[in-house]
């Protein structure tokens, strides 16, 4: 794995406000691995979060971490067992890789397996370089009509996609979507293409909220300081009904007690945002209407389906990307990020193509 | 209930090739029925099967029945303990209303209940006339941006949803239909509703498979002399993969056998078509490879999420009509109906409004 | 339905602490009910509330209210419309009894309809006396094998079956159940008959751990100052594993928190205690491992497959009846209930037949 | 490899006729696999069926193959990669093991990967011998209170497992089995594991439906001239009503005819027996009355829970083995099982320990 003078700029976090453009080796793919030659990749909240703090919650950068998990790029070198891809495809990278064929596995929620390896959660390196390997059972080859960025965003895309499946949505639906970060907006899109009647976005900025209605949301609500009770109202009242789903997607604790308020009977309210440890909410509410609280945590088996979507032009994702930057701006672009005025911010890995 | 002067123009079978348009008294609804004044009523393959054969099956007119169960209309009269309607009331009827609380209403799929009431299957009266009672449970209000003739086109667009959630269509799957009648057409403006990627609809008739492009298709397949195992080859050749469901909608065995042949591992064939008794299938090749076979009888708990998706504009079923008629010339829309040269053709029952 | 002198002994809250038997008419059964003797009515906690407290959260005792809810009794009337019950006929009483055909009805989720009838919840009636009317669709004939005592346990053992489907319990599960009360009882004894591999009970009494073991627990496990994360612990510690469902039988803060805690990644913790208004939880853990979190409020479609397993042995509810009182002493025998020092008190009904 | 003396008395098939008993090499487990001592092996129908015709449909005997695949057997050597297992522990083997991750596995069906591994399917050797190394993902820890021959018996037990869940066996229902073989049996035993309230067995034969009542059939009917129409009337008739899943475990067509007459609206049947390519059925009668029909390909995930079941003593499937003979008698065994007189015929690959 020598390789010193090979050209791979890569980010890395050496802890917390400690972020590093530096140069590592290109890495020799394993028989069931491929090497890719990164295209984009998006920022995520919890990239400028372990750049910021040095953690999530459990999850502690103690060795220095290649962040990035949003990524599509081009097959470069294939492992010797690899038969479903070749040198020169363009692929979606699913950033959760199996490490073992486990209980979670087997039963197909493979995201919820313990040993999982996962890019840019501590201590697995992510793939925002030049050249990145990975197991190549999860790379998923693009269509000529998906770009590299829309192959990016499956990766946000798929928590939308998660989110919405377990919330059951279906045709004719109406759907609360709580917050309208990237997170709201693809879980609004989702809903959209999964039939539902009419989405309901709430956040607290107006520009966040106008960018949900520019991608597809029925109704907007604008929060500011009213009760759990009286959103919920407002909710009920704007779209005529209580939604039969909620989808929480900003992880604050009076936003998931005003979803358990604002959902339907028989209803399911899915936690996307990621809160405190303890949260206060009026359980018994739910329960006795039987308002059914699931979480999300990642995804599994979405970028076959987010493909087929991006393919069809059932879903549009492009509007989401407010942000580019190369490579070797990727200080300036997490700078960007930090600030939360766009949405996402793209990061373009190679030199001699910086298009979407 | 002797109104002898009352003007209620009514489609009456009489038997075989016997279609008479009669006066009949206007009805007085029950405690739990609306009045109805009729607006919009499309004719359906049944209709015209009442009227050639006098039966279809087991069900058999042996007394005069009234036609018609596509239907849309305004509430005039109100019984004395319906709470959610009122005078004026535009609404869509739902044509199969409960007789009897018994097991299949209570596990929510109530049109098994074998003593259910639907309009035009014999004995039962249908609503092809100006004046018409109904079970006010099962009339549904209309929003104000959904026209009359959408909302007698939710009968057979329940149809399609029933199928297509049968089916368990979800984003992204790959979609065969066989049949581009009016049954396969809503069951393929479903399928894109519900997410789709790609559906291929198949006929033998290229007039019907341009109607598919129109509406939605993303490929057709004109159906010649090819055997089932050809088609179901073809169908994997165009989409790129199996589909992971496909819905039968024209009844005939070397479609279902296709259909068999066609779907994808662990996928579902839904079974809307109505053939012979006895079929001869495929059936290991589809238990083996775990191809669920399921039926359609109908449809429950769809008006109100079409009437959302009608609202919402989420689908547009509108092409669908091709003719209209006042109901003064039934038989000449009849005629028409049978000739099959169109799709939908619309009767209108108030002569003091044509619209759509 | 006057009736001056018939003797319809009945057993009336008017108030906290105000419990009378008072002598009723003898009610006339509408078209479509059933008069019925009433034979054995079981105590539920929910009645010693009414009786202690004049009310249970927003449903508060008004104007007096007949009490009784887990009943059976035999038909001496029969409405006009009624066809599946004659006289003669025994039958359980399932006490919640649709009162129209709304959403909820229509999608089988019939517990949810907001208008329905509810034995002795105010401001219904319920049936603690010896003639009672009830909504024949919601009479279920008994089989001789099956006693009426057993007739009367369906309702808290359709609150174990309601629980365990909503759990998804199935074939060598392991389960954790949170309390040991009538309803922990039943539920273990339904996760039992469901396949479950190994239950867990918890309580904080001895007394009713050792009937839990008697009716079948795997494992008991006594609760006293134990964190809820050292109890989740000690859970998997004894079970071998996390419980892939976790029912919560209790109401009790720091017992759904264990239940968070203590459930598998990708189970079910299921809410059937009812606590108070607002909750503390952890719910991030709960989402980030998707453990679905469902309540419980009553249930539905439980009275025909009830019968069906005590017709055939399947479950055994007879040793939870430690307490028989003739309807004469129902003073002594709520005195007794109030105590909590049995498990289920009966109320034998008809002075001719006081056999279980 | 080589080890020429060592000795693994192994059982394979070359042709039609042709079985031999023969001595091979003790392999070597790869860094996933384990080596296993071979303790006991059931004899299956397909085992049968490769020795008698030399294929089962496409599944062609073209070189030599090692039959067996109904196993159990203690670990002796573990691959280096190997964590879950360590030598001397007791394990159960399903013999189907993933050979890739493809989308089949991701999404918990991967007894639907095309690629799998199956012992005892050509070409891939089963495990009828004293040596034989596994997957060790595919190697299931036994409790002490759990025999070999149990552990064996799960494969035959798995088959049972997956067509009950696939028929959505719940409390109470009343469930048809055709067939009482061996897998006619084993679903038997399932059902009433879930719950089921009663079960009713056909067969030809009246010492196969004796063995059935004495593994805890409700009802058993013995079939010979009766049409499907009234076998179907004769199964409503004793059951009391229409059963709300079929069972098909003989793979006759009129078997599976009666079935679908046989079957509730709104249920399923599932077939498991497999019968010939093109199959008469009365089709349109199944889908009008929505009754799914499911097929059943082999299993997957059941090992855990049915070791789980087998350790809580929730199922008994040792009256099921009728004969036992060493593996040295391999032939006269499978003369046993050809003869069909018994149920299940073990072999017994240990010469030190011939115990169940
Ligand atoms: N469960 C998972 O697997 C998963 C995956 C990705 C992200 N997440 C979580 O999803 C959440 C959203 O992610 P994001 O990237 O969109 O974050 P973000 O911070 O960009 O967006 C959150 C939005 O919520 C809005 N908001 C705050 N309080 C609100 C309130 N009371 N009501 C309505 N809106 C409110 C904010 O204004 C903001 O626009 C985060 O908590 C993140 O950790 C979870
Ligand atoms: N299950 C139900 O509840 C339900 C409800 C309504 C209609 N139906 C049935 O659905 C079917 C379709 O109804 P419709 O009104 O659209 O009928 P239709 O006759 O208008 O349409 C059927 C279409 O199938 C085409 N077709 C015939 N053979 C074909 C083949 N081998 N491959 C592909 N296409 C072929 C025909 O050209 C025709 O366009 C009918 O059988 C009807 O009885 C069932
Ligand atoms: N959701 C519904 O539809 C429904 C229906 C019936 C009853 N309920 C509720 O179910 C609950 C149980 O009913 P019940 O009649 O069995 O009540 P109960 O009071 O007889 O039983 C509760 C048991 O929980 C035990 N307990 C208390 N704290 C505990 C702890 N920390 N850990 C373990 N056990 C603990 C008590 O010792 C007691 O034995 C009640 O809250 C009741 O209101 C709900
Ligand atoms: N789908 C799968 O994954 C799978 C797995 C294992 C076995 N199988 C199949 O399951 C079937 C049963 O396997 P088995 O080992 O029990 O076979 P078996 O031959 O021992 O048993 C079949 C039984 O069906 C009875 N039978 C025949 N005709 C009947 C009829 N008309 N009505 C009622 N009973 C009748 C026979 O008398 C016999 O007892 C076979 O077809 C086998 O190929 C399928
Ligand atoms: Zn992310
Ligand atoms: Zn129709
Ligand atoms: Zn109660
Ligand atoms: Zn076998």
């Amino acid at each position: 794995m020598a390789a010193a003078k090979a050209e791979n700029l890569t980010l890395v976090v050496h802890g917390p406000g400690d972020l590093r453009l530096e140069n590592y080796p290109i890495p020799e793919p394993g028989p069931n691995e491929v090497l890719l030659k990164m295209h984009s990749v998006g920022i995520c909240g919890s990239d400028v979060h372990y750049w910021q703090h040095g953690r999530i919650g459990d999850f502690i950068v103690k060795k220095p971490m290649v962040l990035g998990h949003e990524a599509s790029g081009t097959v470069v070198k294939v492992g010797s067992l690899v038969k479903h891809l070749k040198s020169g495809d363009r692929v979606a990278i699913e950033p959760g890789a199996l490490r073992e064929m486990d209980e979670f596995c087997k039963i197909g929620r493979y995201n919820l397996s313990p040993s999982i390896f996962f890019c840019a959660t501590p201590p697995d390196d992510g793939n925002l370089c030049q050249f990145y390997k990975h197991n190549a059972d999860f790379c998923y080859k693009l269509p000529d009509n998906v770009t590299y960025e829309e192959g990016a965003l499956i990766e946000p895309l798929s928590v939308g996609i998660h989110a919405c499946r377990r919330a059951g949505i279906t045709l004719g639906n109406k759907v609360l979507v709580c917050g309208a970060g990237p997170i709201g907006l693809v879980t609004l899109i989702v809903a959209k293409a999964m039939g539902a009647g009419q989405v309901l976005v709430t956040d607290l900025s107006a520009s966040r909220l106008s960018k949900a209605k520019e991608v597809g949301a029925d109704i907007i609500l604008q929060i500011s300081k009213e009760s759990p009770k009286e959103i919920a109202s407002k909710v009920e009242d704007m779209l005529g009904c209580k939604p039969e789903a909620t989808i929480e997607c900003t992880g604050v604790e009076s936003a998931i007690q005003s979803g358990i308020y604002a959902t339907r009977a028989g209803g399911t309210l899915v936690l996307v945002g990621l809160g405190s440890e303890m949260t206060t909410v009026p359980l018994t509410h739910a329960s006795t209407r039987e308002v059914d609280i699931k979480g999300v945590f990642r995804y599994c088996n979405t970028w076959p389906m987010a493909i087929s979507m991006l393919a069809s032009k059932a879903v549009n994702v492009k509007p989401l990307v407010t942000h580019r930057f190369p490579l070797e701006k990727a200080l300036e672009a997490f700078e960007t990020a930090r600030k939360g005025t766009g949405l996402k911010v793209m990061l373009k890995c190679d030199p001699n193509d910086q298009n979407p």
